[in-house]
């Protein structure tokens, strides 16, 4: 099909829209269409040409709900088989906890070629202006991340407690501040020490408060005070 | 002191030189002065202006040795309070394991004005080039990452094999090439699903070899055959 496009996957990075990379914002340049959400800084649109296309599958509208991952997936297929460079700008990485993954195989299943421009990982940048290195040899040489939206009284395949309270030096929880308190009872019985720093903290925290050396107990979501 | 200057950590990211981010490029076209190792692309120093120091920390000559981490945290401070505005490009991400955090804190502790600007982590990087989403909801949720180099039979504080076997879903294990059949053997014994996809594989391999779903086992370091 001589009028196939192809769909770049882009990681839009942590938040500030300069923390992009310059391979991420050249492909921005040169989009025929930009499929974008809510996590993705909405000013890298500007980026694009003018005459881009420009499809927020974040939401639909006030009342209507987000789009589900099958009909952003089908919207990426269609807009490339019309032709269409499509940039698909994704908060942090796109294969880091992004759906970038079945994005891609999707294209590969259906034939569109697809590339993927990595970008900085939410992971890493959030804890960067932190103040907290992930990994100092001083401290701590190993790591874990793990989500924390898991009912953490529950044994799943997905949330192994028990092991990651001594498996890795420094353990990175996403989305762990509603089942904070049973989370942390969870990994001091299975033998996490009591005197590793700890930090918990959202988005909407003051990232001069935060300061802990690895290795260490993080555990990030909606906001909290800040504790020791 | 009203000539103090500033040290800018700035991670490269995993090689190519567009994949460094926006502001630190922005940071290197500023700069006084760069410090740079063999793990950044060469051709990053271009960006620098004509007259900045360039100052290559990896090696002092052909016959000398590499400089000590002191060294170059020494070199930074000095340069620094000389008034000058410093980039350390770092390869990948300067706070994953990249010493970025002791360069840091010795800013800090020398009362030198550092900034942070995060990179592409050469870990996701280079496995979003091989095709290897590190997580992919469809097959793994969590993930750890450790350095293999330490003797796998012994057992450290730093590398606790028996729980990472079945702690996290994705295990990626870096510069694990040299201990890699004990490794493979720790982590069997201590309950790895045998059945787990791995991938073993090094800066040398093309990367069109490696196609990997999560969770999987990686190693990489050292040339090696491929294997499933």
């Amino acid at each position: 099909m001589s009028g196939t496009g192809k769909v770049i996957l882009v990681g839009a990075g942590p938040g500030a829209p300069d923390l992009i990379t310059v391979r991420g914002a050249d492909a921005l340049r040169r989009a025929d269409a930009v499929v974008y959400d809510a996590l993705a800084a909405k000013s890298l649109l500007d980026l694009a040409p003018p005459e881009a296309l420009r499809i927020d599958v974040g939401k639909r509208g006030h009342d209507e709900p987000t789009r589900t991952q099958e009909e952003t997936t089908s919207l990426l297929l269609r807009l490339a088989a019309q032709g269409l460079t499509v940039v698909r700008l994704k908060g942090g990485d796109p294969y880091v906890f992004g759906r970038g993954g079945e994005e891609a195989s999707a294209c590969a299943a259906a034939g569109i070629p697809f590339e993927v421009v990595p970008g900085v990982s939410s992971i890493f940048g959030a804890l960067a202006y932190a103040g907290i290195p992930i990994t100092d040899r001083r401290h701590g040489a190993s790591f874990a991340v793990v989500t924390g939206h898991k009912d953490p009284t529950k044994v799943t395949r997905e949330t192994r407690w028990d092991l990651l309270a001594r498996a890795a030096d420094t353990l990175l929880i996403l989305m762990g501040m509603r089942n904070l308190a049973q989370i942390v009872d969870r990994l001091l019985e299975s033998g996490r020490n009591p005197a590793t720093p700890s930090r918990a903290g959202s988005k909407h925290d003051s990232a001069s408060r935060w300061s802990t050396p690895a290795p260490c107990s993080i555990s990030t979501g909606r906001p909290l005070p800040c504790s020791t």
